[in-house]
């Protein structure tokens, strides 16, 4: 059963000053999963004969819809997950700083609620995930399923105390002490692999760099902001809620020789 | 032959007042390309018969190195490129922006120097460019080849004027006047696909928001900061030199129905 | 009668694993207008003889308090406002932006709630506002009372048609469209004052400076943001909530000769 | 003799495409502070007779000059400075952080070259200011000197060791080990005053925040990016060259009673 997007778009309005008609507020979006039931929003109620067809504008009153086929990013945005995840902002700089392409493979520790799992698995060759808490590990589970992927191996592990050899290009390290898991990071990676550690705070990330391996080295530490704009006729600035603060990025790259 | 990245280490000096080893400024980092030469940093010449071997460290004189093969981040930081590239933190926040995975297709225009061609096409299953500049669009060519990259079909052609149907999943738009490439756009990509547009200015936004087509819908306009942290014993603090401001980017969808 | 300030300090708990006490959360702080009676924060309540004292530190209980004479800044942040006012990381970059000094007269349009011109008045010599709506004029009436405040000249007036010549050295214009008080904000300006325009859209900056008299020179147009940190223990990140985005301002300044 | 602004026009260029006149780069400007000699910017030179008339505009050739008096602002941005000083921005924040008014008794240290010094004796009441330096101290007495400031205490004195009691409202503390100065600043506020802390490192902050005296409240820390924006025409997007980071701002206050 293909899983459906449902989008009804804001109400237009004919303003007599402006001898025009103008849009107000904004769209509504929903991922139907069950596409053989019926489903309302705020105002209406679609029935499944509409929901199963194929992309389609459709009209309820005054009320404008479209209905699209969900793909990858749809679904991933309805994953269920833990309280804090790596952000699509965060998830696009790791790529690029670690340099992953369809070739590479991949390690993550820890795995968390498998948000940025599910994604490094649909760019990566493969992508091998280390988590410690059961209740972590069957919430991933649950997500690489819902998405159909099945080049992630899970690890129910100690990323601090064990990791197998991976020759790994990449290794993701979300955990709260990451100093901890150098050295399994280095086991995992190959020569010149890259390893990007997430952490909310810089004590962690300095760390880290203050007692870095030799094997190891440092490339730098980077923080990344976002801003939504409200652009719309004569508006133009930044919205007022911002996504604040989520991670400082800090990159080393396993090394030849030297005391690991 | 395997290109090669060489790193010489900074140097490290004893300290009397604080009773130990530190390191004074950064490493140098060198790709080298023609490995069968000899290659002469600010300090040292090294011959042939190192730069061929396979990683390790070694020294000279006061001076320890690394050498490693190159990889494709490290290549793609050497590519040639025109004034104006898209950054990485850009192109990571393209990716997750339009949800590109390995299965994707994706169109971009124009082409620049190629570069953001270049990490798309590593990244997905087909890249399909739009360039009307000779120039641009050799350089592209050589970038392609250097990384021996060919899921990448060329077309020199005003993407302004001219697209074909590429159901696809994915469109990076970085013209002067996208707004002027909007038609082609909804015609290379499915329904349901999405499109990024790269501006460096507002304006260019503004102008595609204020008049877009009911094929297409707008998701949101953001911006990326990026801030790097200068961290080293009891330094902690953003290094004064900021990469200043990119681009904006502004995602539509291809909605079905509507007046394109 | 003098204000107050009550704060609450944070409960001290001992934690056996660190062997020391810490801090759980933050203080929590009142600004008491009548301190001849009770006042009772979600803990206490605290009696007038208490209230009435020279500034001490007592005991409620396991609760620590401190109270204090209330200050200037300490009544300000107690203003009545409208919705939406000037920011005191604002305020601040509108001083230095105008070269504000206490020999300084400054005009300013329109008056909002009063809360700028509360803090301009108890900088500069004075202060002429105009303002048109009379609950705003109001409001800064009240605020202007409540702290003693008499170099302020109120004028009731809009001030797209009507300013005084004040020979003034600094404008503070924050109003919906800021083009059209320019030649107000002329008359108002010695040869040589500024002009600083606060405006939430870019758009409206845009209308001023690519619509400009001669006799006003464009400087600059700049942009604040301001971020809090959590600091504590091993705690070292930005706060998450952010102010968001405020304001533009936009920098002019009053030159010889030319069409106004 | 009064110092003069001399500030040449970009040139106007009529564009036939556009069928308008355009202005082309931006003004370029000088404070003269001898207008008794002949004064030649790299186009033109500027005889005396024109420097020392009142501010007016007049033409060299094809170029367009405005003569102006120079205020505080103007020969503020002239002062003599040492490699690092405190920026406009920050003075800025720090004058609302403080809640410095035209009444307050302000204490500094150190001076640097008393850039900071000179803004905020031009506020407040009466400045206090400790600088170790002689040559520090220096340029702060030519500084001040250069601008007829006279309400400047300067004391010749180390920080960590030594204030005298000043009942002071504001302690702007910019010293590289700020913690080692808390027992003076606590000496030289009245209770209730506030204590601003500049430090370009969080591990400043951090020292200071850990170890704090109970007789000093933490009312946080903060930090300020500016954005300068490029505004003409379309063009409409802020300037590639960022002012980067700056420094943290500390907020404390002195509370009654406690350990100091």
């Amino acid at each position: 059963m293909t899983k459906k997007v449902l989008i009804r778009l804001p109400r237009k309005t004919y303003v007599e000053d402006l001898d025009r008609e103008i849009t107000l507020g904004e769209f509504e979006k929903h991922v139907i999963t069950k596409t053989n039931r019926s489903f309302s929003d705020k105002k209406h109620t679609i029935r499944p004969e509409i929901l199963e067809k194929e992309p389609h504008r459709f009209e309820r009153k005054k009320d404008e819809y479209l209905l699209l086929n969900a793909d990858f990013l749809d679904e991933y945005k309805q994953l269920r997950r833990s309280a804090q995840i790596i952000t699509l902002k965060d998830i696009g700089r790791i790529i690029t700083l670690l340099g992953i392409t369809k070739d590479a493979v991949v390690v993550e520790a820890g795995a968390g609620s498998g948000a940025a799992t599910c994604y490094l698995a649909k760019l990566a060759k493969e992508v091998h995930t280390y988590e410690l808490e059961e209740e972590q590990l069957n919430m991933t589970k649950e997500n690489l399923k819902e998405l159909n992927i099945n080049n992630v191996h899970l690890y129910q592990a100690d990323i601090y105390e064990k990791a197998k050899e991976h020759d790994a290009d990449a290794f993701l390290l979300d955990v709260p002490d990451p100093r901890k898991a150098l050295p399994q990071a280095i086991k995992a990676l190959r020569v010149g692999g890259r390893c990007a550690i997430y952490t909310p705070n810089l004590t962690q990330a300095q760390d880290v760099i203050n007692n870095l391996p030799e094997t190891l080295l440092y490339e730098g530490t980077t923080e990344l902001t976002e801003r939504n704009w409200h652009i719309k006729g004569r508006v133009l600035r930044p919205r007022i809620q911002g996504l604040g603060h989520t991670a400082f990025l800090t990159l080393l790259r396993k090394v030849p020789g030297g005391e690991p």
